[in-house]
């Protein structure tokens, strides 16, 4: 049987993955805030810790799947943390997408216990997961990253590495979630010129699918002004997009698609869209035009 | 042997698609304002016509692919224009991006000589017309259309049908170009923002071409800084932005994604990038980074 | 008594004007579509003429305030025009906001009747007229601007040179409403800002009015939310907001800020706010933010 | 002989400001980390306090004038601050241009030792500090407030109240200097257009500043392309765009032009004009458009 692995945060995304790395033969230690939802996995043969730190095992590998840099800053730098009881040669896979600064800073503290720090972002919605058909960015020195990379497979369908620097692959992964936030931006755009000049709202969207399978899904849910299931809640794409600007401030980049993605986000939360789909941003769009 | 058409204008774009109508049968008579543009078509069995009224038989077809919608009105509505010529029954298949006003307006005219206007402009780069894989828009009267359809099979790989107002086909047009200048405006931002964060460019091409075929031409030119030859030339691009916001103007629909994008196409043309292929408005954005 | 001057376009800023001439002495032939408009100053000594052409005297002054560029060219270029009957040594002085190439194009046409053209457009609303307080750029050869001064001192506070070019006047009026625009949307953002924090919104208003007196009477409109009467109708606005984005186009000069004050403006107008005041564009930023 | 006041930071605000409070027949101490800086003040009369705990009598007012949020929070929370030595009774004016959020969180701080918060920024270049110019925000308690009536008087032309809310004058306060920015935008808009357009930019400016003399001394900066010395350095008023921002985003706020004018000024922050005067950040407008 393969190594027995630590696993913090079972949200949405976190629980699917971890029922890979059970699946894949990984033995599971696992922690969740709210302990209910460990149930399915204790049921298949993870183990449930009592505390954060208690998922880890000297020397071996934990992996985080938590809210935001400040849950995950939190569960880091504890009185007694994952990080202290992983201790030398301990490897630490961070899967959230949170700021660049963080990875960076984390890797640095983890670093006074001998534990090495590996950014590993994912792209996909919780189905992909399920499916462990993620993509993974990941970065952090070439020996943890050899370590981490069975795991990614088992919960990924391609690991794009972006070297040592721990936060590359967060910088990656929020280049990635800004692309798409602003497709979703020129789509609400297009579909409301299409539906003022009396165009087939339906007929555009086959058209744009067809250029783009990635336009396809945020095209159809916005000619359809449906948001519900939100696949990705829209506060959360807000986080985002605020993760996007910072690291873009940090390192003097003016982004002037940004910040109209960030206008628009901000714009639909001031108007109770906060646990709609991200792409009810486009609504915005619309209302622009005197539609809605 | 299948009917003989019309064909005017024989630019990069338009020389291909006429070549594709040779090859599928049809016969062609063809003019150009510089003749020895015709050359090739005229070895390979095309006509010379020697004004573009000669191109038209009585109740035939006649396909134009010009320059802008003053080159396209001009050729319409001159004293003896092929549109007489078609007379009763005619059919003129319009390919070029223009606005939709443009088509609502040569519609009404076509209609006092009897010929119906069909809006059919054409999605892909001169490589994608030679190859007969051009994505066509098509709009106006279901019975024109019926008529266009076997020759719109002839040099595209599929037709979309928006109904019967002729600027719907227009309108759908621009939308789509709108997206792709949206998506190049976008990976401009993203790959300063990596540019200035240490990332590896190349790989974070590699891993937007996989969340998008789309993407991964316009992401290698960017990070490469190579925009030459160009596949379209940029103050092309700007042109059919300016048809998006002026339609976008009579529809009483705000675009600041649109805006965006004109501005930045206008900076570059400011700068001299008018012969660049158009994703070089996205130096705009290093540029704007202290980059370059 | 001064010389007897001809006057085309008696509406709200015309009409004061006129009567300013009229009471500086001088004499005044007048036209206008709706011959009613012209009773006031008919009644005070104008004489009205039944024609646009029939206000001028040969080698005379011509003043005219139109609604718009299209308006103005067809007065200057119908077949008997007022300008072939003003003649060698005639003067046009144009009041309205237009774009730089109108003027440009209609100076060259004057010239083929000998007749010169000054570029005089007003900054001021109907109250300003009417006191004889408009500021006025004006451009054009030097000897029409010479015989144009007493007459633009009778009905403004200050007169402004900007040297030959008949456009330049036009683009310097163009610069002072964008600059205006630009100031009411900033003092919409503000605001709405303000009030989302539970700032006194009237303490704001009067201190944003000691910084600067042309905010306050904007600044109040907003706050108070009162956009009727308008003093300047924002359909007017945008058209001016329009003619600006087309000077800056043909310039080849990207206004970003210039975009989105045409996009708030166009949203304005989607809404059905053509007839409040210009400043009613600056609901938008309250209503982006979740307010009325 | 009125009372004796502490005074906290001495830059290029503080210095003239302390110095209006000595001129008015203030007891003074004052502290600053560079002790240098204090040799003008006590040779007129102030004490020099040997920390920055030191300068507050129990019972008495203290006023600061630091750099940022951080500075003024650093000395606010230090082991034995000022705010302890004040106690029950005391008063602290902050005269620095801070957050509304940073206001608020002090003012529950100040409360656990009996001190009144009251915000207090100020409008006005170093020249306007010296001659007892400023324009003063002031929210608060009313008593403490009424405190610092006296002392705001002796060195502003204007207090204007924004009610009890300490954040409610960092909200004003910051939204002046956002209306200001976005005038220097405007201008440097409007006078690329104008030099485009072959416009003598001194009659621009000399025009513009008849609209507004708050116009005029930054038209003139950017016409003539002269931003040293600095009145307000670039980098500072990026801070400031900053706390708008963060300001807007906290109160769920969109503010597109907030968010152009910060770009443009990370813009001229990457082309290392950080020690310019804020107006260089128009620079950026005419480069845009292929000029400088």
């Amino acid at each position: 049987m393969a190594e027995t692995l630590g696993f913090i945060g079972l949200g949405n995304m976190g629980e699917p993955i971890a029922g890979n790395l059970l699946r894949a033969g990984f033995g599971l230690r696992v922690y969740n805030r709210t302990t209910s939802k460990a149930a399915a996995l204790v049921a298949r043969g993870a183990e449930l810790a009592s505390t954060s730190a208690d998922v880890a095992l000297p020397g071996g590998i934990v992996l985080t799947m938590l809210a935001d840099d400040r849950a995950l800053e939190e569960v880091c730098c504890r009185e007694v943390s994952f990080v202290e009881r992983l201790g030398p040669g301990g490897v630490h896979i961070s899967l959230s997408t949170i700021a660049p600064g963080t990875s960076r800073r984390l890797a640095k503290h983890h670093k006074n216990f001998g534990v090495a720090y590996v950014g590993s972002p994912v792209f996909g919605r919780p189905e992909a997961a399920a499916a462990a058909k993620l993509w993974i960015c990941s970065s952090g020195e070439a020996e943890a990253k050899k370590r981490a990379r069975p795991l990614q497979r088992a919960i990924g369908q391609e690991v794009f590495d972006f070297g040592e620097d721990v936060g590359a692959a967060n910088v990656t992964k929020l280049c990635g979630n800004f692309v798409v936030a602003s497709a979703i931006e020129a789509l609400g755009e297009a579909i409301t010129l299409a539906e003022k000049n009396g165009v087939n709202k339906n007929s555009f969207v086959e058209m744009i699918g067809k250029m783009s399978p990635l336009y396809y899904g945020y095209a159809k849910q916005i000619a359809e002004n449906k948001f519900e299931p939100a696949g990705f809640r829209l506060v959360l794409g807000l986080k985002d997009i605020n993760l996007i600007l910072q690291a873009a401030a940090e390192s003097t980049t003016p982004m002037p698609l940004g910040s109209l993605v960030h206008d628009r986000w901000l714009s639909a939360l001031a108007k109770g869209r906060q646990d709609l789909d991200w792409s009810a941003a486009a609504i915005g769009a619309a209302e622009d035009a005197g539609l809605r």
